[in-house]
């Protein structure tokens, strides 16, 4: 536990893969998309781990969230550019402060890694994950806020 | 030329690296971003080309155009996603189709290289670029097209 009562975070290692492949198909699970198996998940979060450009942040005894982030290097810097791509906490231990907690944590990390920046994908309707980015700083506006709305755009290539 | 009348699209080597640095200098300088110097965006194209996870597909003869296409790892598949990091088109070819070219080439590339999604970070107001992701399948609203609107956000963790 951390001063402020929450449990700390930490950086997870290929032996956590079981754990974290279970929060995705959990995650996924709950918001009715599509997910693997579990025991395919896991496999996957090893060769990621092992892969060196995903780091995947813990918290709780359970665990009970995740935060997957992804780095490359930049384009525009010699730095690298940071992206959020899961952020996932048990909905037992939710409004406890836990999504902010590994995303002081996921922040820090970029940070010290040499990051840039640091995007993140959200739904319009993602109401209390779009008001904890925005608490921390983020914005869907270029510019740092002063400009356009910036949309996300994809395409699933198998159709 | 292909049948088309268009110029044909090619896959950059290194050796290109000059010509897609003073295209993305034009870029940033056209639309009044910040840009690295062209001798310094040429070092890290060469960079990036020969890390293995960024292709450039170049057209026309100047060259007049890029698609920068960055690859990695999927997490919820084996697969790779791949993400449109820029497309550009100078000025004096635009409205002939060579950026709609580039993009039927990227999306060849990002499939034959085992990509399941593609995504593209897009403001707003360029218009020109959101019908032609949309022309060519691309939505920005999850699930396809049905779910809702999908947010880019960003932190510039220098601040």
């Amino acid at each position: 536990m951390n001063r402020a009562g929450l449990p700390s975070v930490r950086r997870a290692n290929p032996d956590d893969a079981r754990a974290i492949a279970q929060l995705l198909y959990d995650f996924n699970h709950e918001f009715d998309e599509p997910t693997p198996r579990v025991e395919t998940l896991e496999q996957r979060v090893v060769h990621l781990l092992r892969g060196g450009d995903t780091v995947v942040l813990l918290i709780g005894a359970g665990p009970d969230g995740l935060a997957a982030l992804r780095f490359r290097d930049a384009i525009w810097s010699c730095g690298l550019e940071c992206y959020l791509a899961e952020l996932y906490v048990i909905p037992a231990r939710r409004r406890n402060g836990l999504g902010r907690a590994l995303m002081e944590a996921a922040l820090h990390q970029a940070r010290n890694r040499g990051a840039d920046t640091m995007e993140i994908g959200v739904d319009e309707l993602d109401h209390v994950a779009r008001h904890l980015y925005e608490n921390l700083g983020f914005s869907n506006r270029s510019g740092g806020g002063e400009g356009p709305i910036m949309y996300l755009y994809e395409l699933d290539l198998h159709n």
